[in-house]
């Protein structure tokens, strides 16, 4: 359970309280707002999980160990990048991974939910399906209701021999890789770097590498930039 | 949906807002705290449903019109009077009997939840399974986890079209653009290239890449290996 900048500690305080009921553990934030956090904390009646939660400062860091990031979203009519399930099919797809790997589930800030720049970290999005009169939910309704579906099934049962899956954090190592590559190539043009990053970034999510693949991808990525750094050494000792 | 003794201003407008996303119309409070009552319907944004809320002095004056009375308890293990469902198997009793008339969900208040008296004008019970170290919900949550689940068993909306996939030709492409690039960058040891060839052309077809980012990977396959290349013939001029 992951909360991308919340700003309303009692909203925290019900993400929290939700995550009890439906028996999750493990709560990040990601730079709340800080006064927010300190009161959420301080509350009576806080639970331990609250206390235990962790701050990150990126959404890359708060999800590195974990081998599938789902973000939430409210929004359904403007043309989105990723695939978007809905609740009830997203809780068989994430039942079934929690088996190989923890999964991050992504809440974005209250007033204007996940960026574009978060959910390029995601492998896909999830919806709650609401009226069209009124989509939009409290934070922490959303999350119970989300935690509820999640627990609604029934566990999946763990197939033998499932090959591991790599973490966010070596999906995050590649990118980085190939970025630094296809600069020193000039692939990417001056002013379109961060949409481009966004883009890259989405790519290697939706491959869902398993983790030995992810470590010779990551392998090679490195091999090609020792040898795009070569060259460029070479050409500046020349001059 | 009938709330019966709220206290909290926070929770009557929180349930309001849960039963406009999964479509319930109509709210009923039966003896609300009375400055709460008055305060939610006050708050800024307070929907029109709220606004609309009917007050009633007692439970059975609330539920007069209604062909099935569904009572919500954290309670399991004391013995109950009643039949007790699941929330999924409530569900779906519910749907059912809202083709032939009203139906009531009633919510007790914070501290004690309902009571034996109110329990007694009850058809029968549901209980969310919750669990057992934090049974008991924060009432706004536990009225939009009821509410998804009754909207839950409603036909799934229609989902966009299949995305193509990338054909055998295109992964082919990539893999024999990865190679030369690994090639030239000394990732292959001399020897090993035909094993080596062929885990490479498993990886790429295992990604189940589709057409579009086929193409976008291809581009930077390509665009690094003319770098790669760009790079030989100057150090070969150089000699």
């Amino acid at each position: 359970m992951v909360l991308v900048r919340p700003r309303n500690p009692l909203n925290i305080g019900a993400a929290a309280r939700a995550m009890s009921n439906f028996g999750a553990h493990r709560m990040r934030l990601v730079n709340p707002y800080t006064a927010a956090f300190r009161e959420a904390r301080s509350a009576v009646g806080a639970s331990s999980l609250l206390r235990n939660a962790e701050e990150f400062e990126t959404v890359a860091e708060a999800v590195a160990d974990c081998c599938l990031v789902v973000g939430t979203t409210a929004v359904r009519s403007r043309v989105l990048q990723h695939p978007l399930k809905g609740l009830a099919q997203a809780g068989n797809a994430v039942r079934k991974q929690l088996q190989r790997g923890r999964v991050a589930l992504l809440f974005g800030s209250e007033k204007i939910g996940l960026t574009n720049d978060d959910f390029s970290h995601c492998h896909w999005l999830l919806s709650i399906p609401t009226h069209e009169e009124h989509i939009s939910m409290n934070l922490g309704q959303a999350v119970a209701v989300c935690l509820y579906e999640l627990a609604r099934g029934k566990p999946a049962k763990s197939v033998p021999g499932d090959i591991p899956l790599a973490t966010a954090g070596d999906a995050e190592q590649i990118t980085r890789g190939l970025l630094e590559a296809l600069n020193i190539s000039g692939y990417i043009k001056p002013g379109t770097s961060v949409m481009f990053e966004q883009k890259a970034r989405r790519l290697i999510r939706k491959l869902h590498l398993e983790a030995y693949d992810a470590k010779l991808l990551l392998g090679m990525v490195r091999q090609v930039l020792w040898k795009l750094h070569q060259a460029e050494v070479h050409h500046s000792e020349e001059k």
